[in-house]
C-alpha cells in the first residue's frame, strides 16, 4: 500500500507531518510518501530522520485563503491537486492532507469524480464522546443544504466507514432531529426518517442533540449546516468549560496535591475532546480515498491518521460504498 | 400590575410555583395570582404561607402528553387557556407557566393572536455564557422551518427584549452561520444576512457556534431547528463534562480539602449552565405577554421569572414590537 501525505497542508507543516510520518513508518510496513515543495520537504525529512519516507515534488501550494474551486483548477502542480491525481492514477492508494477542506472536497469531486449513484459526496468526522469510543458525524459541513436522499447516502456511507474503518459492529445510526418522536421534524428530517427506516442500516431513529455527548449513536446523520454548527459548538463548549474550571481552581489556591490531580484530569479530558487525534475525516462518495486532517494536527494526529488509512484502503471502503448505491436508489425510488 | 402564574405546569408544580411566588411577593408590590385546580392550589398556598397570593380556579390541566393544538381547543377551563384569556381580557398583565411549550405557543397564537406584521411569533430563551451575562437565543424551537423575513423578525424582537427586559444597551445581534464571511451560508442565511444588514438593529454579522459559549453576541438569531439543536447540545455537553469531572476526581481520591473546593466550583458552574434560573423564555410576536419557564423550574427559577416579568410589562415590550413591524415590512419589501 502506498500512503501519500501532503507535506504542505496545516498549521504545523511540514514539521508535524514529517514527524508523524516517521513515527508511523516505524509501526507499519506500507510505503509512506510525502508530497510537497522540494526545498521545504527535503530539509524537514533530513532533520527528523525521515530517510525511509518517499518523496514526490509539487511546486505549488493551495492555502486556506485560496478560493477552493479556482485553486484546484489553476494550481495544477500543487500538493493537493497532484496528490489526488496520483490516487486517481493508482500510483497512491490514499491521500492524506491537513490542507484546505474546500480544496480537498473540490479536488475529490473534479479529479476523482463522484461514485455513480451518490448525489452528494460528504465530509464525515469523528465526534468526541468523553469516556467512550467516538461517534462519526456526517455531514460535517460539505453540504449545507440537503435533500432527503442525501441524508440516506450520508447514513449509508457513514455506517460503512464506521464498520470497516473504526471497527464498530452493526453501527447504530441516528438522525439529528428536534424531537425523538417519528412524526417530529422538518420536511427534510421527516422524509429522511422515512427513507432511513426502509434502509438495511441499523437505524435507531431520531436523536436529540442533548444525547450526542453520551454516545447515543455511532453514526450521527445530519445536513452540513447543522453538522457544522454542532461540531463547532462542541469544540467551543469544551474549550470554554476547561478554561473556566482551570481559572477557578487556580483562583481558589488549591493545595499542590489537588492541583496536580486536577491538571492531569483536565489534560486527559482535553485530549479526549481533541477529536483531531482520532484520525482524520474521510471524504466519502468520491472514487478514491482521501482523508482530511484538522488544520492544527500535531505529529500524533498525523501518525493516527496514517494508521486509520490502512483499514480504509484494505477494506475497500470506496468499493463497498459503490456497491451500496443500488440499494440506495431502490429505496429512494420506491 | 397583575402577574398571573400557572400553578399546574412543570415537574415541580404546585410546590415550587407557590414557593417561588411567596418569595417574589416579599420583594415586589405587584399582585401575584395563581391559577389552577382548587384542591391542588389552595392547600399548597396554605402550606407555604401564600395567603397574600391571589387565586383563580381552573378545573382542567394540559399536560405535555396532550397534543397542543387539540388541547388548547378542547380544554377551555385549563390553567393555560384560561390564563391566556385573562391576559387577552386585560385582567392580567402577564401569564407565566412551566407547562407545555406547544400549548403556550398555540394558546398565544389562537387566543391572543399574532401582532400584525409579525409572520412567525417565536420562543426566545436565555443562552448561558459562563462567567458573563447570558445571551438570548431566538428562535428556540417554535419555528423549525423559516424564511429570511422570519429571521429578521426574530432579530428585531430579540433585540427589543434584550434591551427592554434584560437591560442590555444596544444589544449585538449575530446570525448563526457556517462561516463568518458574508458570502457564506445557505440560501436562508445569505438572504437573512442581507435583510439584517439593512435593519436598524446592531447587527454584527454572521457568528460561528464555536464562539457562542464566549458570549460573542447578545442576541443569537437562528431558525428553530438549529436553535433547538444548539440549546439541547449545550445542555447535554454541560451535564456530561460536569459528570465526567466529578467521576474522575472522586476516583482519584482527592484530598478532602481539594474535594470541597471542587464540589463548590462544580456546583457554581452547574448553576451558571442552568439557564432556567435566568428567568423564563418569552413568546414574542403575540398580542400579550407570556413567559414560559423550563419544565424543571424550581422555586428560585419561579421567583426570578416573576421578577423578569415586571420590566417585560412595564416597558411595553409587546407595543414596542408592534411599532417595529412597519420598519420590518419596509426592509423586506425594498
Amino acid at each position: 500500500m502506498r500512503i501519500l501525505l501532503d507535506g504542505m497542508g496545516g498549521d504545523n507543516a511540514p514539521e508535524a507531518i514529517i514527524q508523524g510520518a516517521v513515527s508511523a513508518q516505524k509501526l507499519i510496513d506500507h510505503e509512506i510518501i510525502v508530497i510537497g515543495q522540494e526545498d521545504v520537504i527535503l530539509p524537514a525529512k533530513k532533520k527528523h530522520g525521515g530517510k525511509k519516507l518517499g518523496f514526490v515534488p509539487a511546486s505549488e501550494v493551495i492555502s486556506n485563503d485560496d478560493a477552493p474551486v479556482k485553486a484546484v483548477r489553476s494550481k495544477k502542480d500543487s500538493s493537493i491537486v497532484k496528490g489526488i491525481e496520483l490516487v486517481k492514477n493508482g500510483e497512491a492508494d490514499v491521500f492524506i492532507s491537513a490542507g484546505s477542506t474546500g480544496a480537498l472536497m473540490a479536488g475529490g469531486l473534479f479529479i476523482l469524480g463522484r461514485i455513480q449513484g451518490i448525489d452528494r459526496p460528504s465530509l464525515a468526522t469523528v465526534y468526541p464522546v468523553i469516556g467512550q469510543e467516538p461517534s462519526l458525524l456526517i455531514d460535517a459541513g460539505a453540504n449545507a443544504e440537503c435533500k432527503p436522499n442525501n441524508l440516506l447516502e450520508f447514513a449509508t456511507m457513514g455506517s460503512i466507514y464506521m464498520e470497516k474503518v473504526m471497527g464498530r459492529k452493526n453501527p447504530r445510526v441516528g438522525l439529528v432531529n428536534n424531537g425523538a418522536e417519528e412524526h417530529k421534524g422538518t420536511t427534510l428530517t421527516k422524509a429522511a426518517h422515512e427513507l432511513l427506516s426502509r434502509s438495511p442500516i441499523n437505524f435507531i431513529g431520531n436523536v436529540e442533540t442533548r444525547d450526542l455527548p453520551n454516545g447515543v449513536c455511532d453514526v450521527i446523520v445530519t445536513d452540513g449546516f447543522t453538522g457544522n454548527a454542532l461540531l463547532k459548538l462542541t469544540e467551543g463548549m469544551g474549550l470554554m468549560v476547561l478554561r473556566e474550571l482551570k481559572k477557578r481552581f487556580t483562583k481558589n489556591g488549591l493545595t499542590k496535591m489537588g492541583s496536580l490531580f486536577l491538571g492531569k484530569e483536565l489534560v486527559n479530558i482535553k485530549s479526549e475532546f481533541n477529536y483531531v487525534e482520532y484520525g482524520g475525516a474521510p471524504i466519502l462518495g468520491v472514487k478514491g480515498a482521501i482523508l482530511k486532517m484538522h488544520g492544527s494536527s500535531d505529529k500524533i494526529a498525523v501518525e493516527k491518521t496514517i494508521l486509520k488509512a490502512i483499514p480504509y484502503v484494505e477494506n475497500n471502503v470506496v468499493d463497498v460504498i459503490q456497491n451500496s448505491t443500488v440499494e440506495i436508489e431502490e429505496i429512494v425510488q420506491s
